[in-house]
């Protein structure tokens, strides 16, 4: 079967491509083709044993989409976005690229005939409550900026072209990844990853929040584990309810900065400065910390690892091609 | 200030025009003009002292959902959908009409600049779990139709528009409503009114759920005062969440026969056979009945009268209109 990657050029795309092109195959399904798609040109993955189509494009334009799913289209990865902080400061571009952008990609699916397995990343974005909120499998989104609300509309796609057999689809709300690699981006929670990776690199971190602001986090490698969990299970267990809050790691700002001290000694968490940025806390501090893990879990997705671990395998996976990224 | 009202041909669209007519005002502000809008032409309500312009069009179409805000626009009723049943037949019409045609006068509201009071008709078919469930303020809509989906969707639109201070938006989740003046039609709850109209006109009425079945209903009287309230109220009180469950009332078929029986006698009962009807049946199968309302309550949601004097209301409000339609 063929796989299709949308932000195939972002770091989880590249991170999926990947480990596809390492295993060959998902779940019992032999990978036969792949196709990356991106707003630039993605790179086919390393090692790949099975022909990679790469095309930019506009994922809002059908002219464009339409070329994602094919008749021997078995699995979409819908991870195409514009981020938080850039959909809150461009409101047009949010709702066309983050709703617009996933109904054309369920479209060109449901035209492909194939009733392919879409994964759709959306968001601990959608939910608000903050601090204080514990959020269940049956919460209600009540998004506190632009992206979760356009995450969670997208999700509703995802059901409905699921429950009438256009698709057989999987949202998976993914917490703030940590730690991402690469630059810091226009993602509200980029802070979290700089301040576990900017002082690996010898460069400064700021700090917009307190060291008792909680966060839910996944690491590049659960979350893609996640990703191709997603894409393998048997979607029969699900029933009529095709979101899922995975089992994220909840973790304060106050542990990060302890594990920093602990893997990076006192000159990393002297590039650390708390430096206010209200348009980024008014966005974070909406996102709830705490979640029930509890339907996840039972679905097989698999537990989170701790935070030092996390930050371990950023040096170890991450960190070489991120420094060579920046030359 | 204007008063906008889209979907004004229908029965709910003439209740709220008729008395915006009657009243001359909403809350403590004049009614200085009016828009009525649908797919047909609609007509201005009798004893209007403000002029009245009606306009016929494509609700999803910009061209035509731009002269539906001005820059004198303070309220907006966006009521213009495609029923369930029409929804679940067509589903590209289903979203066009109920999505795009939403975030179509939203833009419209949007451009205007006015920032108006924008109440939205969600709907109980948002939520799914049927018989057994219970429905809070903060349970996450799993529809079980597309019209449930588009609602549910439009809800995250009106929710982002109202946060950005483009519009001030009330999404009402209404029940069903009963009893429904006029003609069966492609409502998947069509028959829960027609077992309460039907056979005053002298006309049979079949009957596709068993009689312990229990729904969420809302009468025509209370349906148009909650709009009115929601378009008058303060909005502060609801914070971040736009959306709310109206304080229905939940009854079973066997309640609706036996007032039935007691308002029309033998005769009316006669009327109505138990007809199996699948498709009806899967989709109102999904709608729970059970709702916590004391959000509408706190927030000055009238509460519901009783199922008699709903029948009672519609024999006054609505038979001799319903007749005359017929010939």
């Amino acid at each position: 079967m063929r796989v299709t990657i949308t932000g195939a050029a972002g770091f989880l795309g590249r991170k999926v491509a990947g480990r596809l092109a390492l295993e060959g195959k998902l779940g019992a399904r032999e990978i036969t083709a792949m196709t990356l798609f991106d707003l630039v040109p993605p790179k086919a993955p390393e090692g790949a044993r099975f022909p990679v189509t790469c095309l930019a494009g506009d994922i809002a334009d059908p002219a464009h989409t339409a070329r994602l799913a094919e008749r021997d289209t078995g699995v979409v990865f819908h991870l195409a976005a514009v981020v938080s902080a850039q959909a809150e400061a461009d409101f047009d571009l949010g709702w066309r690229v983050n709703l617009d952008g996933t109904r054309a990609v369920l479209e060109a699916c449901r035209r492909a005939g194939s009733r392919p397995r879409v994964v759709f990343t959306s968001s601990v974005a959608s939910f608000s409550g903050g601090q204080q909120a514990v959020v269940g499998d049956t919460t209600r989104p009540v998004p506190g900026n632009s992206y979760g609300a356009q995450k969670a509309a997208g999700e509703l796609l995802v059901h409905d072209y699921s429950r009438k057999g256009f698709i057989d689809g999987v949202s998976m709300r993914l917490p703030t990844v940590v730690v991402r690699p690469g630059r810091p981006n226009r993602a509200a929670s980029s802070f979290a990853s700089s301040i576990l990776r900017e002082p690996f690199l010898g460069e400064e971190a700021a700090l917009p929040v307190p060291e008792d602001f909680a966060l839910w986090i996944a690491s590049p490698r659960a979350a893609t584990d996640w990703l191709i969990h997603a894409a393998a299970m048997d979607t029969r267990a699900l029933g009529l309810d095709r979101g899922i809050n995975p089992p994220g790691l909840t973790v304060t700002v106050r542990e990060m900065l302890e594990v920093l001290r602990s893997v990076g000694g006192h000159d990393a968490m002297r590039l650390i400065s708390r430096v206010d940025d209200p348009e980024v806390a008014a966005i974070v501090g909406t996102w709830p910390a705490r979640f029930d893990h509890a339907r996840a879990l039972a679905l097989g997705f698999r537990t989170h690892e701790g935070l030092e671990a996390v930050v371990r395998a950023f040096l170890e996976d991450d960190l070489a091609e991120t420094r060579a990224m920046r030359g």
